[in-house]
């Protein structure tokens, strides 16, 4: 393992955090709140941290898929252990495990929250609390390798394909540093169109700051205490609209831009995407007309509610205008396969993702005309490809480990003793980094009343569902432990 | 497709079926019942149209893989149908929905009821529906290859892969039929020994007998309404020994009767199978001590309770001795994990099977160390053998259809608006073939609140998990709706 090269990345993280942290600073300084300085102290801290660990270059930057896998963890732990500390200070959150719980959840981009009441935060810790959700969407490696070039074997390559999200990573351009620029340019384009878009429905700037980072990132952190749902109509379908094209993959936008407009709409991951939202929004307005129970609203906003619960669940953004937990059952499966299912691989959201699913029903179609066509030579195919059978695998392979984790995050948050349906839809929740579940860990509840012990257990799997479960499990292999050890 | 051969092997099935229908009319007579007219029409009505098909044999008796899965499906359909007609002629069950939920669930060895009251039934009908469960529990093919000698290429051994569950088929024998014949007296013994000991145990022989054959299935059919709470703690430990014993490869028994006590004593599977009833075990009596809120009783009893449960659930029996829905969470936590693993591949058990369950944990594993060691040629192994690649994505495609099954059997069952809870584990304890699950499906419930749809989709479901899936997947696939055309 290349131990330099590793610390080198981790300081250049420190530089790059500190510096972003220097925002709430000034949000603090603009509204006269004496939070802020905590961020200030904090900043200065990282980035002179980090200048002292990138002041000498290593001479070997030869990055292997594991140093690739191993650097990405290790960052994202520290970014959020430094980025929770200002909550701690400031005592906007004073306990460690609540702030570090909060921070994950905001660079994961899951949103669940363990505050009881968000609007009693200084606009500081609001600000720094969703802009997390912005740089932890793209990924904070990503923006690094836009920002520092590293020569060096494989480096770039080995980083992307740690942090980024989904079966494979397409580059969209020859070089990865090239590949990662446009990613974050379309990524800023996109949140400041969203802003002015909600600015021009009169939403308060600071609000509409914090919403469009928010939703960038498919984060789900509201600054309200009842999510979007004080929202106008107009202001909740352009968080539709924006959360679904957040989900989309942003290969999409980068043909769009280079004018391959046909490539673009034939691209199949994303058809698929917006059929399951289309598919399920129709499932749960059925369901609706069949159960009487209803609160008495118009159709209209039956379907503005529907639409957006769907896009925010799908997304794993995690945004709420109602109290869905109330709705019927049927309509609460759909919305829970929709948690699962995510968004599009190489957007920038969570769960499964639309390919994986893809590739696993399309392995069980395969298997079933094998028996009736034994000889036949069956590929998997994808985006017109054939998919060659290591990424099946690996999709397999995945799901059983994803699988493994849930199931054992489930064994230890029962200690707790709530109900099933809390403990199955919170590990949900957070391993696809989506914010709310069912039950009591609802739209309308908090997480606050976990133990510490849980939150741990959610905090990995948080981190887990975002790293896509390796670069979190290599740390607890024996394998890497062993590689620590002098002599390897 | 060979339909005629097809055809022929039904006609056997009917003709077994209803030569086995003879025993509860003879029961009826032993106790003076009416009852028992219903399985004496029927039983003819079997015997005589069985006949008429199997009077002329086919010339040509090739079966490939498919027709192997085809009339596997097939004849636990038509077994289910001609099975559950007694229960609605003489008035038992006198919904036919409710009769076929009843006998495929006694087939499937699954063990949930829809009755209200279970005492109320004939003797006639507690010994058939008790008797279901030890036909199917080993396959009733399987007891037809014993019998009955069919020539024709692969016709044996893809019947044989068809019916048996687990991830391949190891014949015992150099030929399938000795193999047949060997499992079903394995199966015997086992089961005389069981109720031997029942009746040491001063059971009544009525009872001794439908328990010995309920537990040699692990079925889990009672004829009382607390199942087996009010037997004294011997023959509850009984009871225990035998659920364990009969979810152990047959293999084992086999190498134990040919005194291959080494091969025996290290068979990796029954050795995990055994270790994960001991680990459930040790994990909920800690839930126990961790937990003030239960039952005043001796740890005696507590720990004949728990194993009991474990025993009962991992093997799919469902016999149950208490209403452990009270249980801590994380004690239902590891009853709810047992039902899934389930027992060993080759036994009368159901769930995903211990050897699936290893060699999907032992892919995660391969696949981390394949971080560290990308040269390495890292082989999955499996009673100290490599496992085939194409048995290792067998196994994962399995799962995923797996799943897919699970979801869309979800999305059906909660049109009726039960929670989460109930639905998730209604369809756990039947995919599985288990019997009883948590909330409004556990223990001291039965399945009758269910409408008439969602007890169709839990009878596909019990096919389907007793089956392994593909039989009944294939009746749904358009190949197989394709290949009935003429010219095909």
């Amino acid at each position: 393992m290349n131990y330099k090269a590793v610390a080198y990345i981790l300081g250049w993280i420190l530089v790059i955090e500190g510096a972003l942290m220097l925002t709430p600073f000034a949000v603090s300084l603009i509204y006269g709140e004496e939070h802020g300085a905590a961020f200030a102290v904090i900043a200065a801290v990282c980035i002179v941290t980090g200048i002292l660990i990138v002041f000498r270059k290593p001479k070997r930057m030869t990055f292997y898929s594991r140093e690739g896998f191993v650097v990405t963890a290790l960052a994202w732990i520290l970014m959020s252990v430094f980025g929770c500390l200002p909550f701690v200070m400031n005592g906007d959150i004073p306990s460690f495990t609540d702030a570090l719980f909060e921070t994950v959840s905001g660079f994961t981009t899951t949103g669940t929250s363990i505050l009881d009441d968000v609007e009693a935060l200084s606009h500081a810790s609001l600000f720094w609390r969703s802009l997390t959700h912005w740089i932890g969407g793209m990924g904070v490696l990503v923006f690094l390798l836009a920002l520092i070039p590293m020569t060096g074997g494989g480096t770039h390559m080995n980083i992307m394909r740690a942090e980024s999200p989904g079966p494979t990573v397409s580059k969209l351009l020859p070089k990865v540093r090239q590949t990662a620029f446009a990613l974050y340019a379309i990524y800023l384009a996109l949140t400041i169109a969203e802003f002015i878009m909600l600015v021009i429905g009169r939403m308060p700037v600071f609000e509409a700051i914090t919403t469009a980072v928010g939703t960038a990132g498919t984060g789900g952190f509201g600054v309200k205490a009842d999510s979007m749902a004080s929202y106008s109509p107009y202001i909740q379908w352009v968080v539709t609209a924006f959360m679904i094209m957040f989900g989309i993959n942003f290969g999409v936008y980068f043909l769009l831009a280079t004018r391959k407009f046909k490539s673009a709409a034939i691209h199949e991951e994303a058809r698929y995407y917006l059929l399951i939202i289309l598919g399920a929004a129709a499932i749960i307005a059925i369901a609706f007309l069949m159960n009487g129970t209803l609160p008495d609203m118009a159709w209209g906003d039956k379907i503005r509610h529907i639409v957006f619960q769907c896009a925010s669940l799908i997304t794993t953004t995690g945004f709420t205008t109602i109290d869905y937990d109330t709705w019927p059952q049927l309509a609460l499966m759909v919305l829970l396969t929709l948690m699962f299912i995510g968004a599009c691989a190489g957007s920038t959201g969570g769960g499964i993702k639309v390919s994986r699913v893809l590739i696993m029903c399309r392995s069980v179609k395969n298997s079933l005309t094998l028996f009736f066509h034994p000889k036949r030579v069956v590929n998997l195919r994808s985006e017109g490809k054939t998919v060659p059978p290591e990424i099946v695998q690996s999709v397999s392979v995945y799901m059983i480990a994803y699988i493994i984790v849930y199931v054992v995050s489930i064994f230890i948050v029962s200690l707790d003793n709530y109900d099933f349906t809390t403990n199955f839809t919170a590990i949900a929740a957070t391993i696809n980094n989506i914010g709310p579940g069912l039950s009591k860990a609802g739209p309308t509840e908090s997480f606050s009343m976990f133990s510490p012990l849980s939150k741990y257990v959610m905090i990995f799997d948080m981190l887990a569902g975002r790293l896509e479960l390796y670069p979190m499990l290599i740390l607890l292999s024996p394998e890497f432990w062993k590689s620590l050890k002098p002599g390897h």
